[in-house]
């Protein structure tokens, strides 16, 4: 199946449950047919006959099958097949015999399955509304032993929701066990609410069941899907890309389907997935990959990284928009007035270019001054001037907090944001630098925010968790989503504004205690459904001048901006969120003379006003993560 | 304070909010008027003048006090000191400023009082239904720099649990950091739900403040604790140790009262705690301790151990009187029949002689064999062979699951049982036993079944948390509760009884499956309060021979027995228990071909049927815990 998992193809395979007697026919048809792969029973039904065992009987100490139990009896298409297991095994029985039977059932069907190198297994389906504890505890405990088969629990989503709940208790007892994915297979009517939809992108969806059923026919009597499971079936092919799986149908239900046509339609649907998008293709590769945080106050960045922020065609426009509108208001035209522009943080010049473009198009009269402490950035800034810009821009290499300036100038231009606005320090760093500016300059951005919003991402917390450590679980990480689910739309958590007329004029601040944050930000993520809380997800919305504004918060996303991925606060337990509670983040910008962290909790308080879930305060005193001063 | 925190003594404090200017004269007229320290302000309420503190303002740079600003100036009084940290430091105000100036008060405060070394410092009261949370995270980030001097957190106790839901919330924010403790205030009505007060038997209360007007007058004026004040201070005297603390009034209210009769009841109270009974009297220094369980069979006891359990006043008697009564039923007064008993797992004999003294009460002729594999223990068994039994006791070197008998008995007698019944592997060993039984013979036990409900106790899950690994959390331990709750009666899991008739006649079991167990049990906490859950408590009850029964389970624990201590399960995550929510633990005893071990989980439902909390399965595959066959 190699071929299919790097999300290029679809694969597509053909599910039965009867016990074909003769398989490599099954097998050898359905590939004829057109799919990719099948699956299938590994064991006939009649070896149910196991459940009756009692204590004495002899299969109990060493089960074996016969060779006519078997539907697979070969590795020889272990391959092309995925193993349905037996769905007679009732691993939650009340009577123990059968109960124990089973479990021993299973553990030979697995071992079995695993024997011949089948690529998965496929559990029997859960059944809402019955106990699925004593399989979790099975299932968690056999896969610690498999290492090239994988577990896909069956899962079949409804309208209420309920099959998610049952789920989501099984995901909670296998303490997410990365080794269990889920098959989920698809209804005729999906559900009203979206997020009931979205809820599954949070999830290991590894394969989904589209049965023949479900397929409604076209004008032509050609099986076709509704517009609704179109449009989810294809957001689950982009995000999740999983294995895809069909049905045929015993009875013709569609007037000119063949055997082929179900396969065709999903491989159809895939080929003609929308095209991506500047940002997806930039992010291509990135997806939920755990990135730490940039230090570039302690760390300089390298040529590559200077490259790749620069290639942004959105962010230099807008900020480009924003000096020519501070210049248009502050001068006027035809004035001789010199505007004096300082670039902070200069890095390889894409600012001093959208400021001399800026004053071309305004038609005024610039001095660009360009400041940068990396030496290595400086270099380059030398060669645009020896070779660009010339006299129209001067260079100092210096620390904006430190340098002292001889002259005061009119409009401060930075980019020091990071995907939490304030979290590459550029508070601190304006700070410094606001002292170049005269009493009614203008700082580039003047303001931004920070958001957080409560997130549910299995593959994320997963990432997190297996570090197997505190420090992982209470570090920022810088991420493009894409097996999340938002819980909630984003709330603004702080904002910082420059020049900051706190700290006294000309002056260096004697301490950061203005640059300290605190806030409490509430949500209701669902009346009517329970869901789950992984982690939090972090933005930020930046005015660069009066109306020009760029941001990365999902409701105002800046189109085509890919400078920034969102970040992501992990959380060291998940929350249940039952329906109607109250999630309550509480966050924490904290600052010492050498460093700034965060500090982030949550409470989840039902509509009753019990604490149903209360974290632990994280990275207490910043003793996992920091940024250095 | 050294003297009084061994708890052979209490030591009782007196309180004051007032700010004295001479701190030495009021220190020493509470120690001459029999008070063993004094707490107090640290710092003068004209200090709260810093709240109005502006960005700029060089006291934010560093916080420094006037010698005047202080109460406590000197050292020199350290000891005999608990420092209250100023009321009115607003940590969770809105105001940005007053909240950031509270920090830095705070602070200022608790550093000055380490300088002093004062032995602990009490904060400013928790307000029911106002925000604790800043005041959380700052407290959670000074006490890891703090060694001498202890944090206590002002609680004062409510009808309504309202001061507990917040301390439970503070509790969670700072992870039951162990550095923080509680100074639990009495209000003048304690609640009536017995509950409400057995709640704070799992908190870390450090001390307890008893101020003068909860105080009633006895009819000669004296001032006295309602009788239900007295029981619920009595008990957190005898359980949790704590120092105590009264307030003399300013006025007078009790018409005969000094200024020591408030610290000479409190010590009156202690001095006439009730004697600790026999069980008390064995398990004191063990309280709350964490042992690990035995492994009897791959391990040998030492001597020291033997010794110990042999001392019990109470199992041997029900031993014998199970034998006595076995004896009765099975053989005719008057027979020459001369029954066959069997003591396996023999140790140094004390269920033999049980036996001989059940025979010659009963008057019943008996052969005695004892078996026993370890071979220290069967040097003693030689001894007294020698010395006592001569002829009427056979010896046998052996493991009880491997020994082929030439004869067959008529009554097992066995002492396998561990806290939770079958942790020591009682089942599996007499299965081995059974063989040498006769088809009507008697095993003692005849049964015995496992027992366990949820219990909160930071103190016990701290213990485990200490250890920082996940083996800790998933191990159970024995253990002498005392600073815990049990929040439910517990509820039986399953039982195991012998003989086994499921075993076939004469043979060895030929797998473990009949004694793998599954057993779900549910509880609802309260209807009306929310709790909190630190981990499950374990017991056994077990039928001797028909109505004889040994038990320590806590309803109906066999008077005076001190053989077996409680089981705790830890659980890896406390789990919140709204008020009507449902309770539910699986647990699960599986074995393999060379071991035993329990997996377990909970989960917690709120009575709208949505999850609030799931643990994951504990103790996967017995991965952190096992007892080796």
């Amino acid at each position: 199946m190699a071929d299919f998992e790097g999300g290029y193809g679809c694969a597509v395979g053909l599910l039965t449950y009867d016990c074909f007697d003769n398989i490599e026919e099954f097998v050898q048809e359905a590939i004829d047919s057109g799919h990719d792969f099948v699956a299938t029973p590994i064991v006939h039904s009649k070896y149910s006959r196991v459940l009756e065992c009692k204590a004495g009987d002899s299969w109990r100490d060493a089960p074996v099958y016969d060779r006519g139990d078997l539907v697979l009896r070969k590795a020889q298409w272990s391959d092309a097949v995925a193993g349905s297991l037996s769905e007679w095994i009732q691993l939650d029985s009340k009577d123990d015999d059968i109960r124990i039977n089973s479990e021993l059932a299973f553990k030979q069907e697995v071992a079995f399955a695993c024997h011949l190198g089948l690529f998965t297994v496929i559990t029997p389906r859960l059944v809402p509304g019955t106990s699925c504890i004593n399989m979790a505890r099975v299932i968690n405990h056999l896969v610690t032993g498999m290492s090239v088969t994988q577990m896909w629990v069956h899962v079949l989503m409804d309208n209420q929701h309920a099959a998610w709940r049952q789920w989501n208790q099984f995901r909670g007892l296998t303490e997410n066990n990365p080794k269990i994915g889920v098959v989920l297979e698809l209804p005729a009517v999906l559900p009203e609410d979206d997020m009931l939809l979205d809820a599954w992108f949070a999830e290991p969806v590894k394969a989904v069941i589209v049965p023949s059923e479900i397929f409604i026919s076209n004008p032509k009597g050609y099986p076709v899907l509704s517009k609704r499971h179109q449009s989810f079936v294809k957001k689950l092919m982009r995000r999740m890309q999983p294995q895809m799986i069909v049905t045929v149908p015993t009875t013709q239900i569609h007037a000119s389907a063949t055997p082929s046509s179900y396969q065709e339609y999903i491989h159809y649907l895939h080929r003609n997935l929308p095209a991506m998008d500047q940002v997806e293709e930039f992010a291509s590769g990135y997806q939920d990959y755990l990135q730490a945080p940039l230090q570039p106050l302690m760390d300089n960045l390298d040529n590559n990284m200077y490259e790749t922020f620069e290639r942004d065609p959105i962010k230099y426009q807008e900020y480009e928009k924003a000096v020519y509108h501070a210049l248009l208001d502050r001068v006027e035209h035809g004035s001789d007035y010199v505007t004096k522009i300082m670039v902070v943080g200069a890095g390889r010049g894409p600012l001093v270019n959208c400021c001399l473009r800026a004053a071309d198009k305004a038609e005024r009269k610039v001095q660009l001054y360009a400041l940068e402490k990396n030496p290595n950035a400086f270099v380059t800034l030398q060669n645009a001037k020896a070779e660009e810009w010339h006299d129209r821009v001067t260079l100092i290499f210096a620390d904006m907090r430190k340098w002292k300036p001889d002259t005061k100038i009119d409009i401060l231009v930075s980019e020091l944001l990071g995907s939490f606005g304030d979290n590459e320090l550029s508070p601190e760093c304006l700070d410094g630098a606001q002292k170049f500016l005269k009493d009614d300059g203008i700082s580039i951005p003047a303001s931004y925010t920070a958001y957080a919003a409560p997130m549910a991402s299995s593959k994320l917390y997963n990432e997190v968790a297996a570090y197997k450590d505190l420090v992982h679980f209470e570090t920022p990480y810088v991420v493009m989503f894409q097996q999340v689910c938002e819980l909630a739309p984003s709330k603004a958590l702080w904002t910082f504004e420059h020049p900051n007329l706190v700290i006294p004029k000309d002056q260096d601040p004697t301490n950061n205690l203005h640059n300290a944050r605190y806030s409490r930000v509430q949500f209701t993520v669902s009346d009517k459904e329970d869901m789950v809380m992984h982690g939090i997800s972090g933005y930020f919305e930046a005015v660069l001048y009066k109306h020009v504004k760029i941001s990365i918060h999902p409701e105002t996303h800046s189109p085509g901006m890919f400078s920034w991925f969102p970040i992501f606060f992990p959380i060291r337990t998940p929350m249940q969120i039952p329906k109607g509670s109250t999630v309550t983040l509480d966050f924490w910008r904290v600052s010492d003379a050498k460093k700034v962290w965060y500090e982030w909790s949550g409470t989840v308080e039902s509509d009753q006003g019990s604490h149903t879930a209360v974290l632990p305060i994280h990275n207490v005193g910043g003793r996992s993560y920091w940024v250095g001063l």
